[in-house]
Formats: C-alpha cells, structure tokens, sequence
C-alpha cells in the first residue's frame, strides 16, 4: 500500500477539489458577514503559506500565534502554519493578562495573527511579549489601526496575501510533526501547553465525522461555536472540511441573539458548544418566542449538561442535545453520548437519565476507572473511580516538560472521577479537586447542582466541599436565582430532599449575583472555595 | 500525542471491550446457525494466536491462507494471523483449480485454512501445493472428514482452539506490516498479489463508517454478503466491529432464498454485495411475494449497478441502493454514491440517472481522468478518460513485483475509463479493455448493456465490441432473455434506439442460456470476446 504521511493540509485539498464551492460563513469583527468557500480558502491558504516563508521568514517548528475568533481568516492561519511545518498556537483571549504574557514567552511565539478587537490587548502587552517580532492584524487596509508608533511592526493581513502567489506546494515531513499547540487554562499553577501533531488530528479527525461521534457529512450546515482557541475547536476546523460541510463561523458574537440570528440566516443543521453558550442562546429564544427550526442536534461538552438544558432543547425546540467529554489533551474527544437504538424502550425519565452521562469512547481511545490504590474497578456503573485514558489522541507530554505526563503503564490521569456502566457508557460524578469528603463518603458536586437546577428559581449553581469541624467537609450550594430569602431556600432544600440521599444535602445556600468562571466558560470554584472555605467554621 | 503503531487487532480489543455481548451470528457449512458475540469471537482469536505461535510455530511475515466463507471461524483467522505479525492470504475457491494452484505457491502458503466444504478441493490440489505444511479444517472433531491418509497432516479447529490459552499479548511491530493478501481474479496473465498493511486497513475502515460511506454504527444489523475472500471484503471484516455493529455472515447461502431468510430472520438492517447477489435475492422475493421490511439499505459494487435493480430494490421493497466501486488494488474503496441534498430537486428519472454514478471519493482519494496522451481531463461530467488513482490504502507494488505499480508520480491506472461531474461525482463509462472502439468513436459496453437490460424480457446482457471490416469494431450484444425470436430482438433494438445514438446501436443480438463469470462473479467478456470475436466478419 502507497505510505503518505498525513498533513492537516490534505483535508483543505480535499475540500477544494471535492467542495471547492460549498460556503464558509463568518460573522466578521468589523461588522457584517463574509461568505467564501473551500476553493477561496484553499487558495487564500496557499497565499499565506507562501508569506510565511519568504515573508516572515518562518522556519520548522516555529510557534505561531493566533489570538482571533472564528472566522476564516483564522482557519487560513490555522492550515498554513501548520501546512509549512510550523505550530499555530491557538491563544484564548479570555486568560487574564499575565497568564497570556506566561504562555506567548513559554511558547516563544515568533509572530501572531490577532483578530482587530484583540489589537488593544495585544498592544498592552507587547514590551512583555519577549520573542515577538512583529503582530499580523486579521483585516484589510481600511480597517488597519494605526499602530506605527509601536516598537514591533503591525501587518494588514489582506496587503500579505494579495502580495503572495497561490500557488504552494505542501513541505513533506514526518507526520508525528506539531501542527499545532494549545495550553491549558491551568486552574493550579501555570498553563500547560498541549502539542497536537499532524497525525493525531488526523485520526481524531476521522474518528469524528463517525455516526455516533459528530455525525458529519457533506449536507450538513455547522455551526462551529466552540472557540478555535479552546480544546482544538473539538477537531471541527478538520473534520467539517474533510466531509465538505457548509461551515458557519460565529465570530466574537456568542450572545445568545447572535447565536439565534446566524442559525435562522444559515439554517445551520447542527452545531457543538460549551453549555453556557446554549443557557444564552435559549434564554434569548423563550425570551423573544423564536424558534430554530433547521438545527436538528447539537453536541454539549466542555462541562456536564444539565438535564433541564436537554430537556429545554428537546421539548421546546426539537434539538436532540448530545452530551460529550473531552479534554485540551484529548485532542479533546473522549466519549460522546449518542442515541442508542435500546434506549427506545426507556421512559422518558429514564432517557433524560442516561442522556445526561458522558457516552462511549469511540475506537481509538481506551478508558478505566481506579480506586485509591490504583486497582481496577468494575463497569457496572456504580463503582465510581479516577478516569484514567490512553489513545492515539492523548497527550504524552506537556509542551517543553521534563517529565511525561502518564503514569509507567502509559495512562493519561483526567482528574475527573466517573462510573463506567456494562455498555461502556462513562459518566463523569465530579473532577477529583471538586469532589466533597464526608465523613469518609463523596459527594458529587455535579448531581448536587444538576439537582439544584431543576427548580425554577435557579440558573446556575455550583457546590462546594467547605472545611467542617465534624464531618471534616460539608456541601455549600451558591447559586443564581431569581428569587432569594428563606421561602426559595426552603423550597430548594425540599426539592433537593427528593433527589439526594440526606446527607448529601449541603447544610447551607448562598445566593450570589454571579458566579465566577474561568477563561474556558467553566465555574471557578477555586474562587469560591476561596471566598466561602470557613463558612461552616465560622457560623 | 502519544504514538502508537495501528495493529487491526486494536479493533476487535475495542469491540471486545465496548461491544462485548453484540451478535456474531454465522451461517454454518455444517447446517444451522452460529450464534456468538465479540468477547467470544475476541477469546478464541487469542487463543488462535497461541495456537498459531506455539503449535504452528508460525513466523513474522508467515503468509497462511484462508478458503472459507463468511463466518465467525473466518473472522478469528483474519485477526489472529494479522495479529501475531504474519499475512492472512484470502484464497478465491470460486478460481480454477490451476489459479489456486499458482496462488498458493507464489505466496508460499505454509497453512490454510479451509471450510468443511473446501476439503475436497484442497485434496485434490494437495500435491501441487509445494509449500504447504498442514490444513486445519474450520469445523469440530464430530464433522471432521477423515484425511489421515494424506500426505500433510489435517488438523481440527475447534481441537486447537481448545489446547490453547485465551491470554495473549498482541507483538508491537511496525504498522506498514502486512496484515493480509488478496489475489486479483487476473483476466490477464497470472493473478497478482496485493498486501494490505495494518495501517492501511485501520486508516480505510476509519474512513468507511463515516456517513457518507458505510454510515456504520453499533445499532446496524449487517448481513456481510460480500465474501472475505474477495477484495478485503470490503474492509467490512475490520469496520464493523470498529463501531460494535452486529454482523450476520451467511456462510455458503448465497441464493437468494438463503439471504432473504437471513435478512427476516435476524432483522438485517444494511448490507453490502455485487448485482449478482442481490439479483439472485430480488427474483426470490418477486417468485414468492416475500418482503425484506427490516433492510433499509445496501451498498452494491464490484460492477456497475444496471438503473432496473435500483427501482426494484426501491420501489418493490423499499431498500435504498448505494452505489459504490472500488478495486482490490484500492482495499478496495474508491468511490461512494450516497444520496445529497440537491437529489431533492431532481425528477425519478433525474434521480435514478445520478444513482447510477459510481459517486465522490471520501477524503484519503485522489482522482484523476487523463486523455490517450496523458493530459488531465476536465470535471464536467462530459469527457471520459482513463482513470488514475492515489491514495492511503492504494497499493503500491504487486506482492513480489521487481517494479511499482504506478506511474512515475506515483499515481496507480485504475484500468477503468471513467467521467467525472463537477460535484466531483465519478461514473465508470468502461473497462478500457472492454470499451467498443466504432470508427474513431468509443462506445461504452455498460450503457448499452443498461439500456438493454430496460426491456422486461432481459435478464442479463453484456455488450462487446468485434471486429467489423469498415469500422474496426462494432458492438454486439449478448443476452439472457426469456423470450428469443426476431419480435424480441426488434423491440430491444426499438427500445435501444430510444436510449442509445444510432451508431451506439449494436448490430446484432445474441441469444444465450447463460453469460459466462469470473470468479468474482463478473461477466468473463474475455471469454465472449473469444467466442463471438469473428461475428460480423463471418456473416
């Protein structure tokens, strides 16, 4: 058989030549919509390869950064870099300032490609960015800042490429080369980078567009909500080019409005996000009376889907909700939760229960859960352990680390602790940081929150282990509601009293006006145990 | 990325795994029906395994052969060879005997593998068969023939099964490691190999659940008709237990009584087979009034779909055809036809007129037609050429060939001329060697034979072109009809001159019992050719 070493770029030829005129879609930063296709986009790559080699001088294995939003000037960026042999790192805008300046010096990034609206930011912390050469700004010359003043050049990203020839032959080399680089948000100490090769996203590419993963294929209408900055956009900014979806890029508007009006434009068919996005997008919806009639399924990862946001997809605007877990080094795919055919014998009660697990593990990643002292432990969807994975998409080492990131036998720790169930269906129960001893028993922060959830009152809720001087800790809900005082407290307990067994009731609730989330949309509970860790010492 | 070298057997570890207790149900040689399930199938393919290390002292790059049909037995000998590092060679026992014999010693077979049906033919070939060591017959001790007077020992499946253990680590080798080997039927010279790799054989079955190839998921019932032993079986051996899919192996019953009984009575969602299968299946249902409810669907390959099956299957039982093609050279898949959404917008007649394309290469295919000088000819679903194809799992050089079997780019002759739309969509106009060369025009055999094959009294039809003094060749045609006689011929030639241009218009017809087939159960116009050459010369 014919031995081809496998390029990130041979799925954009694919596209072009096969979909050359299907629409990529983006809601521009500087207003309005651009539409393109595959063969533009091709072609406008190629230009940019051809800049980033005689242009910018850029060498194998040179990290390249990009702080932009969806769109497809982003998704040129993301081809050519890798396709010449260097690594797009993908930079989430969202971190605080000093965690951007750590992983741009950690990186070494040479250039990055910036969206207009991240011109100020960038600008902010350029006499700290100590390998920067010069900034590439992601628009064309009328809406080009004025940034001349500046000790590093400011590019127009339109005058390089209409400088540059399309015509580009792909460098050949090993495919176990970096194509691209994206740190993690590090919730405890610094950011850690996570290296994807060629190879990997290309068998997690096609892994994905499998039915019971992403479903993907060339009549669909995407919707690619989830960042290309965070967790690899899940494989998407592959996988849809490689079946010749129609793409549909949101930009920075992932309002719920926003969200709303590019569904109804495109007759976007699917789409995939994190679930605070969805919280938005359906709020905006029951709060205006529309409706989505095209989109028929979304995939919800990133964190657990709360059953009443399944059921509001489902029940209100006929959108099958699929759950799905990953990781930034997962690639992020580990499991995804798709409809099985023996679930047609289940109540509806029962559906909504297993919808809310994480799913199976597609072929190509291997899982098992453990107790304390490492010994397997059983699926039968009770016993609940550390989540360990393996797989030809998993990390093996954090970017520039000494030492590997598995353990001797070669699993990847998640951190997160989960059942696994007889059909191999997985459910995460709580990360392991998250999780409330006591009394020698854990407790689930999600299954306390997801039950917290169901009553009315309440739009977001997060629970806490906090210190006790008996029980070691004791479960505190904070949560977001619309009505406070001692009634809805009650009416919560009592609500909580029929789903959770008595001693995993917390003792308490704080009502806050929000909660605090970290760069990747997730709850900060770092913040809260830091802000409410004494509450039960000190009542 | 972690790295890890793609072994086939990954596969039936994950079915093993996550599919456990899914059915493997196998029509026996012995009668009756096997039922088991993938941790079955998994635990008596490890124990092939000891059995083929220890007992067999089977060596890395051993090829051992197989000639069997489609059952679970046969499925544990395609992993546990590929498994232990040697090359599981599938033999055609449809060849003639002197092909089998050629075949077996190119290879350099040390074992095979054979069928209680197959003994006989073994037997009788035993001393031409230079390399052979030993034949383990695919049954249990109570049906085992008696071969103790012959010269290499037989040995008892299930005896050896049974004396080994069921632990077993898979050896960690090279993925470019051939895994099997398949030899074309050859209507030209001697049968030549082709290796299939573990890498190539992951990679293609990767690609064929997608949606729009296989669309494969663990919910499918699919009845495996297309034999293991002919080309790869479609890599349906490999992609099914990918997804956890439960198969249903027919065994020896091609007819269609025996399909259709399988199809009812395991509730068969999907399938796979070439026309003449689903021929035989169609006249079944039709003689007895039968239905086939549960089949949705079934992809038809191996030679081109004539548009009368499609609106059977359709109309008569509700079973969408997917057309497909692909080449054993090619793993074999090449191309898909699945319905897309502009399909809509066609009349039937429009409609039927597309699903007759062979269809779009999934990513992982590069196509190309040329002209007699080599010159890359247009997409536009007008000009004809000769077809080229490259790609992960097209081969690259015969099993022992001294020379490539690709041109100097790389780039492998299909021997097919073919159109290709500019939806990418590709249709096999002809075999170059069977393409009818009519005073300078070329007239396609297989649209003559499709609008023949229209007329009610057609059963069968091939077109060839024979010599003819004034225009080189001109067509003739040859067909299976159920009514003969010069009405008959004159309203097939009427109902050609409706479908065909006047000089496409075969001379002459030919009234036959039977067409003549190869061993993969296509029309053998070699054979035709040979028979009818001087036609029109001597009349």
């Amino acid at each position: 058989m014919q031995f081809k070493e496998f390029n990130i770029c041979n799925i954009l030829d694919h596209a072009a030549h096969y979909h050359g005129h299907v629409s990529v879609v983006s809601s521009c930063v500087e207003g309005g919509v651009k539409r393109t296709n595959y063969l533009e986009v091709y072609s406008r790559t190629k230009k940019l390869a051809n800049a980033l080699n005689s242009f910018l001088g850029v060498q194998h294995g040179d990290r390249i950064g990009t702080m932009a939003w969806n769109t497809s000037n982003h998704l040129e960026c993301w081809y050519a870099i890798g396709g010449v042999g260097a690594i797009c790192h993908t930079i989430n805008p969202r971190l605080f300032s000093d965690q951007i300046d750590f992983i741009v010096n950690h990186a070494e990034d040479r250039y990055i490609f910036v969206d207009l609206s991240f011109v100020p930011l960038v600008v902010d912390l350029l006499d700290r960015l100590k390998t920067l050469e010069a900034v590439i700004v992601l628009t064309d010359r009328d809406n080009m800042p004025d940034c001349s003043e500046l000790d590093v050049p400011f590019y127009c990203y339109e005058e390089i490429l209409s400088a540059h020839s399309e015509h580009f032959q792909w460098p050949v080399f090993d495919e176990t080369v970096a194509s691209s680089l994206c740190y993690t948000s590090g919730t405890t100490g610094d950011p850690k980078g996570v290296i994807y090769t060629h190879r990997s996203n290309m068998i997690h590419a096609l892994t994905s567009i499998q039915p019971e993963v992403f479903n993907l294929n060339s009549d669909h209408t995407f919707l690619m909500v989830v960042p290309m900055f965070h967790a690899n956009s899940w494989g998407l900014a592959f996988s849809l080019p490689m079946v010749g979806a129609k793409m549909v890029l949101p930009g920075a508007g992932l309002d719920g409005e926003s969200i709303a009006r590019l569904i109804q434009s495109e007759e976007c068919t699917a789409s995939a996000a994190v679930p605070t996005v969805w919280t938005g997008l359906l709020d905006y919806l029951d709060r205006t009376s529309q409706l989505i009639p095209t989109l028929t399924e979304t995939v919800i990862g990133g964190s657990a889907v709360p059953s009443t946001m399944i059921d509001r997809f489902e029940n209100d605007y006929g959108v099958d909700v699929i759950h799905a877990w990953g990781m930034t080094e997962m690639s992020p795919l580990g499991t995804v939760n798709r409809k099985q055919k023996y679930w047609d014998a289940l109540s509806k009660g029962e559906q909504l229960r297993v919808k809310c697990k994480q799913g199976r593990a597609p072929f190509g990643i291997q899982m098992k859960i453990v107790d304390d002292s490492g010994s397997m432990l059983p699926r039968d969807g009770n016993a609940s352990g550390r989540l360990f994975v393996k797989g030809h998409w998993v990390i093996d080492q954090y970017y520039k680390a000494k030492e590997s990131a598995l353990d001797s036998n070669g699993w990847f720790d998640t951190g997160d602790i989960a059942t696994i169930d007889p059909n191999g269906v997985m459910e995460i129960t709580d990360r392991f940081k998250d999780v409330i001893k006591s009394g020698g028993e854990w407790i689930s922060s999600i299954e306390v929150e997801n039950a917290a959830l169901i009553h009315a009152s309440v739009s977001a809720a997060a629970c806490i282990g906090v210190a006790h001087e008996k029980w070691e800790e004791r479960p505190l809900l904070i949560i977001v509601s619309s009505k406070d005082g001692e009634q809805s407290r009650n009416g919560i307990l009592k609500l909580l009293g029929d789903k959770l067994a008595k001693w995993q009731i917390p003792d308490d609730i704080i009502f806050v006006e929000n909660l605090p989330m970290t760069a990747t949309g997730k709850v900060d509970k770092k913040v809260l145990r830091s802000e409410f860790g004494d509450h039960y010492l000190s009542t």
